[in-house]
């Protein structure tokens, strides 16, 4: 099992000590690690990530830094999570760049595993939460989400007993790991955290790499729209279907975005509010050049 | 979470100390109980079952006993993993006789969660395993080893570290389960043990005890018919429908039998033998009255 330690930022006798993260490619070399750290009486926190590391994962980390003693930034660009091939071939990659926002964040350990080493040959298993992965997203991108539950069933195996760091910008996802954790009785604490967003509103996210600068200019609108749903709801408004209209219409006015779905949930469970929705959540994904982004806030009722 | 201690039998000054077994309902209190072993440096062995135990379970938690140093057993009739409604209900039940043989045969733990304890309200994970899981008994059985590989998930997810045992009876649900630790990443190890036989070469089931006399008295026909199969391949036929039809000839010569399917396949892959073939396997599924029954033997070329 491959394993090298990496300093942050180049170390000098002037500056004291940088932190440092292990980069382990081996799942052995991962749940050997962890197990050694509980042993020691160490807690343990798990990122989950896709690399591409924006100051969002930042955020993660450090949250789970400061709750955890040992944290674990897993980077692995699961294809099974991913509908269209083009997308999984475009998604953005920088593995050093990951490790230094790792261990910049506070993070100890870095696990970029292959394919191969992560699914081997010929793995059969797939975990589906039936309901929950089907709907919103996971109707938009079938099989997402059976991807996203299965590739986190193995990351969770792998690292015992822990608390795990989910960003609310998926908010669908943080549901779904939520759920599996439970049916799965795994023993994994899931902690969602807000999502972070650029100065002009944008929830950041690895495809935002992927905009031209024209089409950055016009990202924020979707956010935008968001909150023109909120202030709809705040304002009294609780038709699902008139707050979808009406972020439909304000991403309208921006020429750039193709919206591709927009809808008014139950925060709880993701489905159609009802007497006892007490929390909503607008969620809403729309394409931007070759980019689809996703975006939602909350309200409550 | 209701935790009581049974003596394997009752205790009286003349004799020494019996056994005693903790019986947990909970499924917190298996989880405490287990990292409270490891915790101490004790290794745990898991024998998933849905009791009515026989002599073929109590010979699966003497082996874990003589391996790990807290065996728990677990008891539970997984609705999940039924294909027929009135197969479920029909499934012999009988808790305090379990809690007996597992102490006797040395576990410190019985976990007999009721159904709502397991699966809560609304879970709505399946773990499926695509290829093993459908063919042979899973063609048969259609969602049968989904529901095996759920229950499993869960249940190690509770137990943690561990060595899980199983009986070869059951040698595709060996094969699945094994598989889903492997593609999964589970800290589980699988151990599975031979097949425990009547004196008549009944292999042990808990399904036996629904045979009227008369049928029981029939039942040994399966092994039998599973022998000639076996002499066959040592004799020197390689083909699987030679195989098939020698073992479906010599079952039909009991008229109390009707065979549902017999199949050789490679012991390792569970697919059609091919050139790499080393060890073969040899399955077969008879309904007896109102039993369906399963059996199978191994034969190495």
């Amino acid at each position: 099992m491959a394993q090298r330690v990496v300093s942050s930022r180049r170390a000098s006798r002037s500056e004291p000590a940088r932190p440092t993260v292990a980069l382990v490619t081996g799942k052995a070399a991962l749940r050997r690690a962890l197990d050694q750290a509980r042993a020691a009486g160490r807690t343990v926190g798990l990122v989950p990530t896709m690399g591409a590391l924006h100051d969002g994962h930042a955020a993660l980390i450090r949250r789970a830094a400061t709750e955890c003693d040992v944290v674990a930034v897993t980077v692995f660009v699961n294809p099974l999570q991913f509908h269209r091939p083009d997308d999984l071939a475009a998604y953005p990659r920088n593995l050093d760049g990951d490790v230094a926002v790792a261990a910049a964040a506070g993070a100890r350990l870095v696990f970029a595993p292959t394919g191969t080493e992560m699914y081997g040959a010929g793995a059969q298993v797939r975990v589906h939460l039936a309901g929950l992965a089907d709907r919103l997203e996971g109707a938009a991108r079938p099989g997402h989400f059976d991807g996203v539950a299965t590739v986190c069933t193995k990351l969770f195996g792998l690292a015992g007993l822990c608390r795990a760091y989910f960003g609310e910008k998926d908010f669908q996802q943080v549901a779904v790991v939520r759920r599996l954790v439970q049916d799965l009785d795994l023993p994994v604490e899931i902690v969602a955290c807000p999502t972070v967003r650029d100065g002009d509103g944008l929830a950041l996210s690895s495809r935002n790499a992927l905009l031209t600068p024209h089409e950055r200019d016009a990202a924020p609108a979707l956010h935008q729209a968001l909150r023109l749903g909120v202030a709809r709801v705040a304002a009294g408004e609780r038709d699902p279907a008139a707050i979808a209209a009406a972020v439909a219409a304000a991403l309208g006015t921006e020429p750039r975005f193709r919206l591709d779905r927009v809808d008014m949930v139950d925060a709880d469970t993701l489905e159609a509010p009802g007497g006892r929705t007490t929390r909503l959540r607008i969620l809403a994904a729309a394409h931007l050049g070759r980019v689809r982004l996703i975006d939602n806030l909350g309200v409550e009722i």
